[in-house]
């Protein structure tokens, strides 16, 4: 069955996904002589650096989402569907959804990634990742709900368990959920659960090489890690996650580590599309793209953001899998469409690299732009402002900047809600 | 199992349910000589009279909720348990919760109402109710996502039980959702699905009596029929709803309303507690309580708020059951028990009415203090500036009052985010 979507006469290009990338494309191609279609499993646009801070209470889910609906108001050739890609049928210009079946003229691929667990099926299914707002909620729940269980706990091992963290992977995301839960144990903890002893509280951080924030320069690293075991994080470098049973965290080195919680930051990969050749994929699951985000082997279909890998001497993996070239990249090619009705030569993407940066706490943050290496309090306050600008909505930047400036000034929030009733009750099997 | 509390040699008074009242009462208790347990089935506060907004997208349910435990962080003598009371061993001092059992020394039962639904169980089974967070986020998930199957549903009938909504019930809260739904159709609906012809959908508001707002002067039903009849809402007065089957609401004169959502707000009543005497309970299951909100039959067992009903010439079937009977008796009883360690005689309560309200939309409200009878843009301003200042804790105030001011001048807000994923699929059974 087609979905009902109206023929306008108009090419049409068939967005799948509204991450960075999508949004950004669909945004820039608003007054094009396009119909253009995006289609997402949901109704809003997420903001994703900023997860970690909705599972650690600091921000809601609202904060950080923007309904699809209401970015395309005011513009007519944009036509929103919620679905989910199931099949490209490339002989015949068209795909196959969730909702039924869309025809393209071109079809750009944008749905991003996904946690790697590297087939490690027991660890999938007891630990918890950071993908989407659901997943961050789910955190929050069962942490705050774990705290009430530590309370009533009496038994030194068995409260270890409902309270002790494990991350594993020290890229930017392990590392600004280790720092927000130190924080949260050093100012929230005492304050809210009196009668549990936050020192009792063990913080893990387990990373697989020998420095932190990998992209970064080394020196980048070791502050961040230097801030993270000064708050009193357990920093395990060298060291990987084998196996967890949803009670004991086993290290490579035979080490037990008994924890409720394992939050897994430890890599990405991307879903594989049936119809696509396995020929245009490269061994990360991403898509082989040429200097025009051209899917390699077809014609009309194009990927960008995560799951493109546009190889090139200076990033022979392709792109960081960050927001940066998603945006970047949705940009160059809608340009390129433009193009398309004037004949005009495609121009081949370039990519400019704005920076890296990682939080840690309060006026602790990395940050390297261009040839400048910063760090503290200053490194932080940039790591704020940009977050606040890149965020979508006037709204959602004035309700952020209120939170953090409340925080801030409070060393609290008011967030610390269950809302998910399922999570409230015991979920250790006695 | 006893449940982990210490023992701090006070006189313990065990509270049950943190909503107006019980919260009201642990605070003016928190500098006593008591120690004060308060559980509740959720680890938060929620703000009823606002329900109703969650589930039009207006706030997010954290900006009407408030912890618990950030509440009395600076109350060492409060301590605070999720936990659902189960029983009451009135001969022994003790409940029994879900959690364990726990003694008292004087009991105070605040765990309100629940929605009425008169016995009909297939009513309760499809019917929206607004009694929880929860509840009102369900209804707004599933509100959105109908208006998104509907735009690819291109049979007339079947569109309309995805957009069709029928409100039961003419109080505050149907008045409210009825008024709120009306603007939405009018503000919304045409910027976000542009493809939906807004005038497709209806909005029927049944009530069972000849007046809308019936605790209220006649004239102030009439100015708010008056308001939603401007607003195009289907107003049917002296009609009952006797039957839903989730296809067709069917009313007692035999009409059938073809509709995918049915808003149950016709009426409460209270859980009955196993332990407690029936010869305790009046015909609508509230607790028969003395002058000093001590229930019949019991020596130190209490109730308070809606699930209380204390008879007097004036109130024959109890006090109204809304939030001020809730506050003030709760500010009453904490007062008594101070007066317990001086051996002085306890005050009989004596309510003090400060009005009652019902907001339809921007600039629309009715409202009546003392002697006054307020209608439009002054009585709208007087709703917003109470709600405001009932709102616990100054960020939600805040937080609550940028939305308002945002959404009054933007005509919009940009909370229409589907969270749950499980309400994004087409719900309906073909």
């Amino acid at each position: 069955m087609r979905v009902n979507i109206p023929e306008t006469g108009q090419k049409r290009i068939v967005i799948v996904g509204g991450g960075f990338g999508g949004l950004t494309l669909a945004r820039k191609l608003s007054k094009s002589d396009f119909q253009v279609i995006l289609i997402d499993k949901q109704n809003h646009h997420q903001f994703q650096p900023l997860f970690y801070q909705v599972a650690m209470a600091g921000l809601e889910p609202s904060s950080i989402s923007f309904p699809f609906r209401k970015a395309f108001q005011n513009h007519p050739n944009i036509y929103f569907r919620i679905a989910e890609i199931l099949k490209v049928d490339s002989e015949n210009n068209k795909i196959v959804t969730s909702l039924g079946i869309i025809n393209y003229d071109f079809l750009v691929l944008a749905y991003g990634a996904k946690t790697n667990f590297f087939g490690n099926e027991k660890i999938e299914e007891k630990a918890f990742s950071m993908k989407s707002t659901g997943a961050a909620l789910d955190l929050r729940n069962t942490m705050l709900s774990d705290y009430e269980q530590a309370l009533i706990e009496s038994d030194f091992d068995e409260r270890q368990w409902y309270i002790d963290i494990v991350i594993v992977g020290g890229g930017a995301t392990g590392v600004e959920i280790a720092g927000a839960l130190a924080e949260m144990r050093k100012y929230i903890l005492p304050k809210d659960y009196k009668e549990l002893n936050a020192k009792e509280v063990d913080i893990y951080l387990i990373q697989g090489g020998n420095q932190l924030l990998q992209g970064m320069d080394p020196k980048s690293g070791d502050t961040a890690e230097q801030y993270l075991i000064e708050r009193g994080v357990i920093v395990k470098k060298n060291s990987r996650v084998v196996d967890y049973d949803g009670e004991y965290v086993i290290t490579q080195s035979g080490e037990k580590i008994k924890a409720g919680k394992l939050i897994w930051a430890a890599g990405i990969t991307c879903n594989r599309l049936e119809g696509i050749t396995e020929l245009s994929y490269n061994k990360a699951n991403r898509l082989l793209v040429d200097k025009f985000n051209r899917v390699e082997n077809y014609e009309n279909i194009y990927a960008i953001g995560d799951m493109a890998a546009m190889i090139s001497d200076e990033f022979p993996l392709g792109h960081p899998q960050v927001a940066q070239p998603a945006i970047q990249q949705a940009k160059n090619l809608a340009r390129n469409f433009k193009k398309l009705n004037n004949k005009e030569d495609w121009k081949p993407f370039k990519y400019k690299d704005l920076g890296t940066m990682a939080t840690i706490g309060r006026n602790k943050a990395v940050a390297e732009i261009g040839r400048f290496k910063i760090k503290g309090f200053f490194a932080w306050l940039i790591w704020l402002f940009i977050h606040l600008y890149a965020l979508i909505g006037v709204r959602n930047k004035l309700i952020v900047f209120i939170n953090w400036i409340w925080n801030y000034f409070t060393y609290d929030q008011s967030l610390r809600l269950i809302i998910n009733p399922k999570s409230t009750s015991n979920r250790r099997k006695k």
